[in-house]
């Protein structure tokens, strides 16, 4: 292939930390990006070619990014994909993932039932559209249970633990909507694989492991403190799932691993996601380099892991929301193996993922960068003061 | 310290590669990069928040920069000191190197002076204004010697090995101004240090070899294949030449280490150079972001090396001016330790740095990594393919 100035330019659907990571991937491969948002001066603006302002379904918006990129495609769930679509046949433009495969996965029950029919392995489901489904469904799956939101969950929201038959109803209303319900699994660890799907390869990282608190994901560690034998099931799990996906980019396919070490698919992001952030210093190849490859049919990077990374989340430990002001980044800065990552947002909100750092060592286990990354992340705050 | 949005914008005079990969070094830690320069669409411009165009000495633009910025740097020796400290006056915009540094480094008569009142090893040196002086200098530096314009050399530009007193009357006109003659060094090998001045401390990255040819940096090799004692002798005249400069920043100390195994400094350049370029992939800081650290005030970061890295540059092999086009870099995308590194300029030149790549493999030896990366760059080219 032959690289000219530009190389190519990726139009991208949302322009938040994903989109601005893209943009610091591209810049070396000699890509450009635009990007489309609907915030002004979006997260990803200032290291990008150009924002256009626009929601995440606004024809004009994605049809301006499709006449002027290469190829389509997006870094949020909220893409419409009608509309890409659409815009696709339009103007000849490619988008990657398929956006087939992103109706499938905005609908988590059509997603589960795919998984199901591709004989991969996932947590028993009912589908929910009422409080009587969900007391049926609990007869079956048994208390407590998972209820989760079939449309617009991420990050957490549209998870709702249920705890017994009396909760039903106040979940269903919390909920507030279509629904489907997991058995509760009583997992020994939750792991990730970030998988990529090329012109006529597929790839993945190691695993990782992921550590979540209140549904959110705190910290990665990479690779996972588990077993050989597991990471290698879990791997296969991953490439199973790549096997369903149609369309090019880079996958985050989450994972149960079981008491019994058994690997069941928890939930799958048409997309780079946190839980590969630990590849910008961890790999040759991040998964924002590795996206952008993949949607432009490039040759695929390296996904080995060049020592054990651990990666931290900074959110909002704010009761509502202010402008970000995040104090005592000096440690951050101060710490060796740590690399700094702040996503460019102007205001902080309760457990917003504001930024993350990275630390990764050759010489130090996978427990002591960890313990390092919470220490890091618990002297730095975006309370004020009291005064 | 604070981090908010953005967490500070930094404004470059020169928006060259070297701007283009502070660009890219900006996004993560939060900071906004503005440039100045004369081409429009600079290098840089895509990946940064905006571009100013106007020359290295017009005021209008540097001002616009300090008025817009909290720091100023530069990118380019073309940089004018005399503008940057009148606007930093003006708008109490701090100016990192001092421009008192840039002034010394300008002119090679008087960076030589300056390290020889240091006592920092250097090649004797003597002025030459004309013909008569250059035989005079051949008398006391024996023949062959090295002419160097006094201004304006860079890239070898301005440097021009004479043979005998025949070649003095050529050597003369082809520098067409204020010169210097030093001795010929026969040397070992050259080596660089990138050197980092932050508010209370020095730091210096780990000794690089450099291997010119035509007087272009084609590679560099880190850790430098020479002996330990070596390497420290190099790291301390390094930290000798820090102590002489003013003003924060990152520095590129080149050197040549004589059959001797002596350490004797070669050029200074006050910003990120080539020499360091496999910091990107090479250290958890690379020298755009300590540079960037180091304007700021910011604590400084790591300097120590993660695994051995080889950068080998991919220079402009065409006869003329033509547009870029470089044909065959699948095959750096294809190879598993590669990192591409693209420019984004829109011409070859003979000659020219259009990008380059660098090989990071904790288990390879040095050796092979410069083999691999010496057949990635042959396997590459602008030529076009005669029809």
């Amino acid at each position: 292939m032959n690289h000219r100035t530009p190389a190519a330019t990726v139009g991208v659907v949302g322009g938040g930390q994903l989109g601005r990571m893209m943009g610091e991937a591209a810049g070396p491969l000699g890509v450009e990006l635009l990007v489309s948002d609907p915030t002004p001066d979006c997260p990803a603006a200032p290291v990008v070619r150009d924002q256009i302002v626009g929601d995440f379904d606004d024809y004009d918006a994605i049809r301006e990014l499709a006449e002027r990129a290469d190829v389509l495609t997006f870094e949020i769930e909220l893409a419409d994909p009608d509309e890409m679509e659409r815009v696709s046949e339009e103007t000849d433009t490619p988008v990657h993932p398929d956006p087939d495969t992103l109706r499938t996965i905005q609908d988590k029950l059509v997603q589960n039932r795919a998984l199901e029919a591709g004989d991969v392995p996932i947590p028993e489901f009912k589908r929910v559209d009422d409080e009587r489904d969900l007391l049926a469904a609990g007869e079956e799956l048994g208390w407590p249970l998972m209820l989760k939101a079939r449309e617009g969950g991420y990050d957490g929201r549209g998870n709702r633990p249920v705890e017994s038959p009396d909760d039903a109803a106040a979940a269903i209303e919390a909920i507030g909507g279509p629904a489907l319900a997991e058995e509760l699994i009583d997992f020994e660890r939750e792991v990730a694989v970030m998988g990529v799907v090329g012109d006529d390869e597929r790839r993945a990282y190691p695993v990782t492991e992921t550590v979540h608190r209140e549904e959110i994901l705190r910290e990665s560690v990479t690779p996972a403190r588990t077993g050989e034998s597991v990471r290698s099931r879990a791997r296969e799990v991953a490439f199973e799932v790549l096997e369903l996906l149609e369309g090019r980019g880079v996958y985050g396919i989450e994972l149960f691993e079981t008491r019994e070490g058994e690997i069941l698919v928890n939930e799958i992001a048409p997309r780079p996601h946190n839980s590969g952030h630990w590849t910008i210093e961890g790999a040759v190849c991040s998964q924002f380099e590795q996206h952008l490859r993949a949607v432009l049919g490039w040759p695929l990077g390296d996904t080995e892991a060049r020592s054990p990374a651990v990666t931290a989340n900074l959110l909002g430990d704010v009761a509502e929301t202010q402008p970000a002001e995040l104090a005592g980044t000096d440690a951050v800065l101060e710490t060796a193996a740590a690399s700094l990552h702040w996503y460019g947002k102007r205001d902080v909100r309760p457990l917003r993922k504001m930024g993350h750092t990275t630390l990764v060592d050759a010489d130090s286990d996978r427990d002591t960068l960890l313990s390092r990354a919470r220490e890091l992340v618990d002297s730095v705050t975006f309370e004020r003061p009291s005064r």
